[in-house]
């Protein structure tokens, strides 16, 4: 075993506390990865409040550094930059991990932290931390051009709102809606707008409306205005609804076009509707979460050459609780990232 | 005002008897239909048990043959046959009218009965009734070789289930599902394999699988038995369900294939489903009723080029209310059509 620093809530603690932590010694395919940064998600925040007789190390979007690799490793030489996301691995047999969506593994897909490793059993213990050991086929190359924390984010809220987006068409000729302007919406937004579509915010707060136009938005509409809302009836082919408490969905599928969909990817709960809000107009309903090899590898390629990333708040990891005390109170334009360094 | 004979449910009363009843004198572009025959729905049991404190005339999937033209009329002539479904006018001016889309009209489209008449304010009477008057827009000549009978159904049902299968791709190299072996799902399974797509039967009864082969259909699956629900998982780009009664979307949702959609035309309340079943997947849900002029236009040619009807129990309406009975114990295979021949 290897042992390496991070960040740990022990039993039924919400605090993270900083430990020593083990990481596996290197399978044939694992790389050795120094993590430099790591977004901070709110799936965190839950897992952190929800979490009873396990410890936990958060932190599934990162990148860093390839230090080590397994003799039957491929695709990585030290030295060079990678990023990971919220999967490390899964069956790689079924029919959705052969498509590239190994997000779907018929298996479920081990994930980052909280998941039970296939091979060992061994709990998976996220990347607030300095070192991750993972499989080569779930790291990526972080591409150069890529600022490194900016791209951190990518790889869980950017993937996110990336697969909706690709899968939905939009593009050039679409009018896409973004939902909530936060982690994801202002991820949502960017690439929309790198895409070609013709991008509008939906928020309840009118402040944001320079921040919208700031990052490729046509415009803001308030969702607390009835009127605004009224004329924008059945106006947008996609609309990326990244809201995270349970909402009421009629008010925005009214918005959405004939034929049009709504993914929801902030709240995923219960959803209660009545069929005559997807009827009228055969509005579609879906979701999203994460993303698959293939799309994250498109994903980052997509980014370097349109220099889309995260809007960053860059923090040493010894701020850690205080960064999600803010998060847990939206305190944030637009996502945090612990820089690991200060672990050495 | 113009007299006719139907059969009306009074105040209070689910019974239907027959009445005498007042059509409106033809307008401009009126045409007078003598009905000869009218499919029996769903929504005529639901409007019967419903209404309170109006009389009610059911019936909104009819054919007959044009008696009168008012003087603006210039698409039918006397002698000619039509057809009418639920919706008998609409703004005409909104986006989606424009978009031959009536049945969504942002006005919400007059309804064949228990709906308002747009310029006098009457109430609308079904066409459990030996004629109809209607503006000729909403009229659809009925194709030479269809019989009158057994395609009175299409123009509810027929296109309620067509609407989906068009929207949603459904041809060769598709893969339809349709859940529900009853009104509206023998059409649709007659519409799916019409359209070139390879279609499967879900039903909860396994006595229906001669009837689902008769109907083109390639296998019956039980929905009753996990393990074929299981071996089915993300198999059906369309699944077009037509269940009637509030349940459980999650099996149905798991059937779906990778970017597939679910259509819920059966049941039209409330919906709760879990965000995950339609995150792993990202599949869609969907709904629709109902069709607009150019989708109901372009179905009936579509019959009378592949010969596509319903499968009828032709009734005199002097029966209706044992028809009704029967209905509500789904005692038909598979639509009740009433011969008004016998108002005369």
């Amino acid at each position: 075993m290897r042992t390496t620093s991070g960040w740990l809530a022990g039993e039924n603690d919400p605090t993270l506390r900083r430990a020593t932590l083990t990481r596996r010694d290197l399978r044939e395919d694992d790389i050795a990865v120094r993590v430099d940064f790591c977004g901070v998600c709110h799936t965190d925040l839950h897992s952190l409040r929800g979490h009873r007789d396990t410890s936990l190390v958060p932190g599934h979007e990162f990148t860093g550094v390839v230090t080590e690799t397994g003799p039957a490793v491929t695709r990585f030489a030290v030295g060079e930059p990678v990023a990971v996301g919220n999967i490390v691995d899964s069956c790689g047999k079924c029919a959705m991990c052969r498509r590239g969506q190994e997000n779907f593994c018929a298996e479920f897909p081990t994930l980052t932290y909280g998941g039970t490793d296939r091979h060992d059993g061994s709990p998976t213990l996220g990347a607030f931390s300095r070192e991750y050991v993972v499989r080569e086929e779930f790291a990526y190359r972080l591409p150069a051009g890529l600022d490194p924390a900016a791209a951190a984010p990518l790889l869980c809220a950017g993937i996110t709102v990336w697969e909706p987006l690709r899968a939905l068409g939009a593009g050039p000729g679409t009018r896409v809606a973004v939902i909530g302007l936060g982690g994801l919406g202002h991820l949502a937004v960017k690439l929309s707008v790198a895409l070609g579509a013709e991008t509008t915010v939906i928020s309840r707060s009118a402040e944001k409306a320079g921040d919208a136009a700031r990052l490729g938005a046509r415009e803001l509409l308030l969702s607390t205005d009835p009127q605004q809302m009224a004329a924008a009836r059945d106006r947008f082919d996609v609309v990326i609804d990244t809201v995270a408490v349970p909402h009421d969905l009629g008010p925005y599928l009214r918005v959405v076009a004939l034929d049009g969909t709504l993914s929801q990817v902030g709240h995923l709960g219960s959803i209660t509707l009545e069929a005559m809000d997807l009827l009228v107009g055969r509005k579609k309903l879906t979701s999203a979460g994460s993303g698959g090899r293939t799309g994250t590898a498109a994903m980052l390629d997509f980014c370097a050459r349109t220099g889309v990333t995260a809007d960053v708040e860059v923090v040493p990891s010894a701020r850690v609780n205080e960064v999600l005390d803010r998060l847990s109170r939206n305190d944030v334009r637009y996502r945090f990232v612990l820089d690991l360094a200060d672990l050495d």
